[in-house]
Order: structure tokens, then C-alpha cells, then sequence
């Protein structure tokens, strides 16, 4: 029995071992999980992005979220190059945790274009309507 | 250059044509999409799962939010089984179009543990906690 499974009878505030639950993270074939940002206030969804297990202990030991970038190839440290941070309140992990979901406290905006969340199109009858402005620069 | 692309560039109100943005979804190597539901009104992140074409077309015909579903290869309508639907408020798309927000409202539990949300483990220190009890049956 996974530990995933076993936890599925635990009764609210019981608890199991981080380390227990780490070992059976069930990476994809390329070593990832997805990863949802969602800010912790106010509820709102701010992007998905993908984490290997570097990335996700880093973040845990930081508390700055870092990701995979799977176009670079590499480490991608939120708002290194711009300053918009991602600070990670919780981290909570799904029924059979193939999906991380990161509740953060987000500096500025989360997306590259400068919007607030990256979920700024929404699909209305035929159309696809922008929701969003690009936010100005600090 | 791609539709998303050239849709970082609209004003808020703006819109472009679904089928335009439909041909050009960059479902991955299965054919799938990541799909994030989240509680419409609450806010409350429900799950993630997978959607394909046919999945997120029939979602849209119906209004029932139908997913792909990896272990059984075959089209999932949330809560045929179980009675649990997810009705579908509004499709979001992120910046590049590689993630889905589903914005629902969902009838009951959306997790198979009879939890409402999926997302019901929490990282504390060393542990992780349970945070959520199985609801009662209808």
C-alpha cells in the first residue's frame, strides 16, 4: 500500500512522516510534478508550473519557490531575474500526490507578461475575452 | 507567431476566436492538457486532472466537465459514477495555453475520498497533516 493510500484513513490533524511521504513521490518519467501557485489570501490561481525534486527542496528550504524550467532545462527561481518573488506559505499535496499545490504570497505580478495570475483568458460563447490588464512596473 | 502570443498584446474586453485559439492548444505528447478545477465561488482549488480534445469539447457541449483519464485511457465524466458533478462556470486558459482552469461548480465531494477537495495533505515542519474529513453521503 502506497503511503498515499494509507493516508487516506487518517482522521484530521494526524499526521505522517514528510520523509515517508517524499520517497513515494510519484515524479513523472521525466522527473516532475505538477505544481499550481495559488495565492494564499486571496484564493486566486496564478499559474502551474513543474517541479523535480531539486526544485521542490529548495523551495522548502528557502521558502522562495523554485521551479523546472522544462524549455530551459534547468532550475528556474521564481522572480530571480524580475524581483517578483513567489514566498511559499504551504505546501499541500493531493489524494495521490501526483500534483503539488503551492500556496504563496506573490510579489507583483506571477505572470510574464506582468498580469497578476497567467489565467487571464476566458473563453465567453465564441470568444476568447482577455480579463486583465499587465501591471505597472514597481 | 502563435495566437497566445499575439493575445499578450489585447486590452481587457478584447477577444479572439475560439476556434482560432482551439487549433492551436498545445495538448502534449498524450494529446492532453492539465486542467485545474477550482470551487467558482469559493475559491477553494478542488483537483487537477487531464482533459484531451474530445474531453474539454464535450465538457464545453455539455457543461459537465468530462476529463481524460490516464489510468483507464478512457473518457472520465466526474461524477458519472458517483453522482458528483462538476458543472462548468468558465473555461480559462493561461499565457501559453498549456494549462486549463476550470472554474466549476462542484456538486458534493470532488475527491474520490469523499473529501471536497483533492488538495486535503498539508506540509507542517516534518509532517504532513490531514487537514479535511470524508463528507457524509448524500
Amino acid at each position: 500500500m502506497t503511503v498515499f493510500k494509507g493516508a487516506e484513513t487518517l482522521a484530521v490533524g494526524d499526521s505522517l512522516s514528510w520523509d515517508d511521504v517524499l520517497a513515494e513521490l510519484p515524479f513523472n518519467a521525466d522527473g516532475l510534478l505538477p505544481a499550481i501557485a495559488q495565492q494564499h489570501d486571496s484564493g486566486e490561481v496564478l499559474m502551474l508550473a513543474w517541479m523535480n525534486r531539486t526544485a521542490l527542496l529548495e523551495t522548502l528550504a528557502t521558502g522562495r519557490v523554485c521551479y523546472w524550467s522544462r524549455s530551459r532545462k534547468g532550475l528556474w527561481r521564481k522572480g530571480e531575474s524580475s524581483g517578483h518573488l513567489q514566498f511559499l506559505k504551504e505546501l499541500r499535496l493531493d489524494c495521490d500526490g501526483d500534483t503539488l499545490l503551492l500556496l504563496v504570497d506573490q510579489q507583483g505580478p506571477a505572470c510574464h507578461t506582468f498580469r497578476r495570475s497567467c489565467f487571464y483568458l476566458a473563453l465567453r460563447g465564441e470568444n476568447v475575452v482577455m480579463l486583465s490588464a499587465p501591471q505597472s512596473p514597481d
